[in-house]
């Protein structure tokens, strides 16, 4: 079924920070959705690029060399293997565009953030 | 370079309604953006599922069978193969993701909208 997904009604049933949700998938792509809110672990994706754009709030990514403010209505890819932090002063709503494969904490196996199973929203 | 794009200003650059603009590329699909105005042609793209992201204004999507009615902030994943027509009463701003081979008109080889070229903006 073709149907008009709202995202901020979607937004709305998540209750858990940086958990990512399905929201759909475009060929051998997911478009995610999380709710950040705090620190995240600092990570990479070795194979796979990775796209965030803001709906809500503003986050800040910080890189290895400088760190990237987001606002709502602006995004950035981040390339494969390029080492990212993301932290949102207060909850920030955002969308990921990404491979199905991609894990939201990528390199980092320490990390307590991992979700391997990522439920469609 | 991982730089913050700004999706307001890229938009204010567009001068061409129906013509997709590259923002950038995430592993093996393409973030574009266009304006939309008045009416498309009836299309499918026969291999490739294409996401339309509202920023700003409205439009319709018509399929065979019903009608889509988007604002900003909703979305919808036309799979492969559907048909469709998008429609906007007045301009309208496009986000689009789908693979680097997906050309605007997909099937109909007697658009006058075809684009072959997607300028990086």
């Amino acid at each position: 079924m073709t149907e008009v997904i709202d995202i901020e009604s979607k937004f709305n049933l998540i209750n858990e920070y940086w958990s990512p949700n399905l929201l759909g998938e475009v060929n051998d792509s997911c478009v995610k959705i999380a709710k950040f809110k705090n620190s995240f672990d600092w990570h990479s994706h070795p194979e796979e690029d990775e796209m965030f754009l803001i709906i809500k709030g503003e986050i800040t990514i910080h890189l290895r060399d400088k760190d990237l403010h987001l606002k709502p209505g602006q995004c950035v890819i981040i390339s494969r293997g390029v080492e990212h932090k993301p932290v949102a002063q207060a909850e920030a709503w955002v969308m990921m565009f990404e491979p199905k494969s991609t894990v939201n904490t990528g390199d980092n196996i320490l990390s307590k953030h991992t979700k391997t199973e990522i439920p469609a929203i």
